[in-house]
């Protein structure tokens, strides 16, 4: 019953107009399995350097995030460096230094074969399907990308498509990706590519879901405080697919409850810088924050 | 139980990227009335220029929409031109010609004054007070505005927000008036200045609804078409004030029924032009959009 996630595991410097921070943790699989260990024991596949503090490991190792996929490499672990303006919801790198993400060939550990929930986070489309080779029969697959893969690899993420069931992305990567602007028609067509279903995530605005026979659309959790928005989008994705992990059954009504899991872990994630928050609340805090959504979205 | 308007009733020539018309039906009284007209009867004040068209006159009536307090004034009819390119947000204004608004002194008929529901269209906030001033004692008072009147007639707007009951205004306009990013933070301050609540609107992102007691989050209804823009914030408060007037009570759950059908009958405005969509649905349209509403929602 356990999730592999493959992603990234960085140290982000970042400045925001309500704060900054100097090699926080971070990176995609970071957010994801720390949002995921609320509801399930998540495994890391991944790379860091020789760099990487030992306290973060630790963290992992409290939040019983299995690290036995976590390469440790020889050179420097994966660096972001960037900055937001006011309007929070457009990231301005300032370098990507990918280090020993360079010659990353991710490793499923013999014992993590048969991880029934996989998520396949934001890295290149051939990394990914190279995880998916590795492992034997998934319960479930969901994927992400982002609008680089799709300028540059675009065949490679095609192809990974057709093997994933959820497939999450942006409101502007689904257009990208499609070439059409109304979102209802992108996701039809994202759809006609493979995957059962789509996530579309439009930030501070909610979701959107898609598949063959249902839709839902949900507003984002309304925040006071937002400080560093980075991490939300694989947030979402932990939080979700830590709770389906959870469900007995994989149907409309389980996907909507985990897309607003979703949403609820990721509204604390951008309260805080990097993982924060996420090492602050308890599940207590999330059913609250959840019932509280319900409350304020019932009609 | 009836509901009076004061706005514009206007001429609209525009173009999008999905078609163009000319000197069509437009004005806030307009997409106003029209919708709420599916509720309930409804009366508009504002005034037109002799050249505006009689079938339009007639399109009121057979809507049951009352004109007595349509003056019909010696010169030209108010005219608004403008397009919108891809990004169907943001309208680009070519002219507006106020014309026969110029002088307007909105004078609500004797009969009138009773009238339960009141909406202070997007009009110069002194004409609103004004209009405030000649009805007896209405049920409810909700009113809308615009960047103009809150850069250019701050004072007599915050005078007239101590008097109304429901202010509606877009996510731009409550960052403008409060000086406030956060949309949460600018609702409360929007209250601070006397409304007893306060619908944000965010377009195609939805609507929040804020009051001392109680708030509510809604995303909007999701379109594979949208045409025309222009009225949809007059058409979903027609909608929201119509639901509204007919309910037993307002209270919690009445408005976030009343916010669902403003939203609904939003939807249906910016399928078509002007008001071509609110001319061919029915009532059983409606309903059947709100309970696929409610379907897609619903977790």
């Amino acid at each position: 019953m356990s999730i592999l996630v493959v992603g990234s595991v960085a140290l982000d410097s970042l400045k925001t107009p309500f704060g900054k921070r100097e090699e926080a943790l971070g990176g995609s699989a970071t957010f994801f399995s720390m949002a995921a260990s609320f509801f399930n024991k998540v495994n890391i596949v991944a790379t860091v350097g020789k760099d990487f503090p030992k306290r973060y490991i630790n963290l992992f190792e409290e939040k019983s995030i299995g690290t036995e996929g976590l390469q440790l490499t020889n050179g420097k672990t994966f660096r972001w460096k960037g900055w937001y303006g006011y309007d929070l919801n457009t990231a301005h790198t300032i370098y990507t230094h990918l280090n020993v993400f360079k010659d990353f060939r991710p490793e499923v550990p013999a014992d993590l074969k048969d991880s029934e929930y996989v998520f396949l986070a934001n890295i290149d489309p051939d990394l990914q399907l190279s995880v998916l080779k590795q492992v034997s029969r998934p319960k479930l697959v969901a994927c992400d990308s982002m609008n680089y893969w799709i300028e540059t690899k675009k065949k490679s993420l095609m192809k990974l498509l057709k093997h994933v069931d959820l497939f999450l992305l942006n409101d502007g990567e689904a257009r990208q990706l499609t070439g059409e602007t109304n979102l209802l028609t992108a996701a039809r067509k994202v759809l006609s590519y493979g995957p059962k279903a789509v996530v579309v995530k439009k930030g501070e605005h909610g979701v959107i879901y898609f598949s063959r026979s249902s839709h839902f659309i949900s507003p984002a959790y309304l925040l006071e405080t937002v400080r560093d928005p980075t991490g939300a989008g694989d947030t979402f994705a932990g939080g979700m697919i830590g709770y389906l992990s959870t469900a007995k059954n994989i149907d409309s009504r389980s996907i909507r409850k985990s897309i607003i899991y979703g949403s609820i872990l990721a509204s604390f994630t951008v309260e805080g810088f990097s993982v924060d928050r996420l090492t602050e609340i308890s599940m207590a805090d999330i059913r609250r924050r959840y019932e509280h959504f319900k409350k304020i979205t019932r009609f």
